[in-house]
């Protein structure tokens, strides 16, 4: 017996912004699991602004996705048909294997999830990869201290919601950017920041220097482009730089910061990270921040769109400045 | 009775490459040194890049030069008129005050030299913050192993002469760039670069790849511009990069690397530093170096100038592209 499945694919390489003739969605047939395998059907999946790195062709930290095969990615699902005797029918497990409605895949490469912890979409969020790349990016690479202040920019996105709840939990002061003045009010009212301000609205450093005139300690950065230029003057000596996201520079080309050289004068660290590195972290992570979720100082903010057939869509509008989408973008399965 | 001095003062602030108006030569009477303080005649004193960030007006990580005073820098000299026991005539001393054939000041705000040593002009140099600048930038800041290889920027200059002795001195594989082809020869035949290119001439990724197609683990940044964007593309995963200068921007503004956003995926560290928080490790700097200079393995490189009303000249040149100096500029007092 054959289940069927739809998933999307790469069609071809986008230049510049992502078209809906650059995606197929197709229908495949699954075979039962093999010894040692699983059935999953998908509960729901993520789109990620990363991924638009990974249509290009060439080398990167991650290998570029193949056209004509099924998109990659984060998703939840639950085992329908098991063929591993550890893992049986029921269980919620979260896997890499992207845009489809369902798979077959050995056990042994999915993580197991615990359902009694949050709903199935936060472990795509705030409780997931997401959550721990804010995590990594604060306390691991910017060693961002309670007494300290961050500016998050893309703070109403996946991981910068995630970025101002954690940094605002330890009692730091958050300032944070969107793209849009309805985002700006999110922002304030549901994400925790301090200061929030429209980018698109008058001068990034202006904004900055009146939220913390003495000068900001962290930079997390999720957008490079003119944000990067305004943190680098309005950090104080010594500060950090985490460098997550560059969005502004996905689709197109953009320069980089003309003030760098600052750098030397104030003693600043510039340091890169991807989450990948760091998912020995999940224990520490989980212990802080499963309890905030639980209680409800903590939320896992998402856009959810439904269907797999809307994921292109969604996608795209992910990598547009000023888009209403914000917190995590989940592609729900019904 | 008092002393004649001569003194180089800053008569404006230089608008691009310096022009000798915005210098002035003046003299001046010393008077006799009060308690506690010294006469001391200089017998060299150096002109260095970053004071050109000096002459310029605003905050930086040092205050700006003063219109109409001396101009300030390392200079070394001979007590010539003590009114302090501890600090007698004939001790050879470091100072900060630059750009004068003689001066009276605390002996307190002296470091006194151990003239067995080195010659004079080495504290300058490679046995002095020069040479410490390079020390740090190598070991404490991009923590270059001794496997590993670096590439370091305006490598004939004063602190790049020095970088490239002291990573070779632990066996790193040393690349080195100058703009000029007599200087890609020094680099080569004295100060011991493996590989070494003219910036000038081609493109600076093309030679960082024929130099090291595997990689390079660490940038020794000394110009920012073109060779920092070449650097960030030829860096291995976890390079890192040490920023101690950017010449390439202090007369004129330059644009930003245009590939910043690299440094996500290969997880680099870009660290800005300034020797002066680092002078506590001059007994570990000089444990190394002092028996280096001694044997012959290490060499302190110097152009010297005669005379203080050429220095305004020598200071000019040492920010051109191409010009013929290599190692530490250097104001010989006769």
């Amino acid at each position: 017996m054959t289940t069927k499945s739809r998933e999307i694919r790469l069609a071809a390489r986008p230049h510049g912004e992502p078209k809906p003739q650059d995606f197929a969605l197709a229908q495949v047939e699954l075979e039962e699991p093999a010894a040692g395998e699983v059935l999953v059907k998908n509960l729901c999946f993520s789109v990620d602004p990363y991924m638009r790195g990974r249509m290009n062709e060439g080398k990167s930290y991650v290998p570029p996705f193949v056209i004509g095969a099924a998109l990659e990615g984060a998703a939840v699902g639950r085992v329908a048909a098991s063929n591993q005797s550890a893992l049986p029918v029921g269980a919620l497990v979260c896997s890499t294997f992207g845009w489809r409605e369902a798979f077959v895949a050995p056990a042994a490469t999915l993580r197991v999830l615990d359902p009694t912890l949050a709903p199935p979409s936060a472990f795509l969020g705030l409780f997931g990869v997401t959550g721990l790349t804010a995590w990594v990016g604060l306390w691991k690479v910017a060693r961002l201290l309670p007494a300290e202040t961050v500016f998050v920019s893309g703070g109403a996105g996946a991981v910068g919601s995630a970025v101002c709840q954690l940094a605002r939990l330890r009692g730091s002061k958050v300032i944070a950017s969107a793209g849009s003045d309805a985002k700006v009010v999110m922002l304030r009212d549901q994400f925790g920041a301090d200061y929030a301000f429209n980018y698109n609205d008058g001068d990034p450093l202006q904004h900055l220097h009146e939220a913390a005139p003495e000068g900001i300690d962290v930079y997390f950065d999720n957008t490079a482009g003119p944000q990067l230029e305004a943190a680098l003057s309005a950090l104080k000596p010594r500060g950090r730089i985490a460098m997550c996201g560059a969005i502004a520079g996905y689709n197109t080309p953009i320069a980089g910061p003309r003030n760098l050289a600052i750098v030397i004068g104030k003693r600043l660290r510039i340091e890169g990270f991807i989450v990948s590195d760091h998912i020995g972290d999940f224990p520490e992570f989980f212990a802080e921040v499963g309890p905030a979720l639980k209680s409800g100082k903590l939320q896992s903010h998402e856009t959810v769109i439904e269907g797999i057939e809307n994921a292109p869509a969604a996608f795209s509008s992910l990598l547009r400045s000023g888009d209403s989408h914000t917190g995590k973008m989940v592609i729900h399965l019904s």
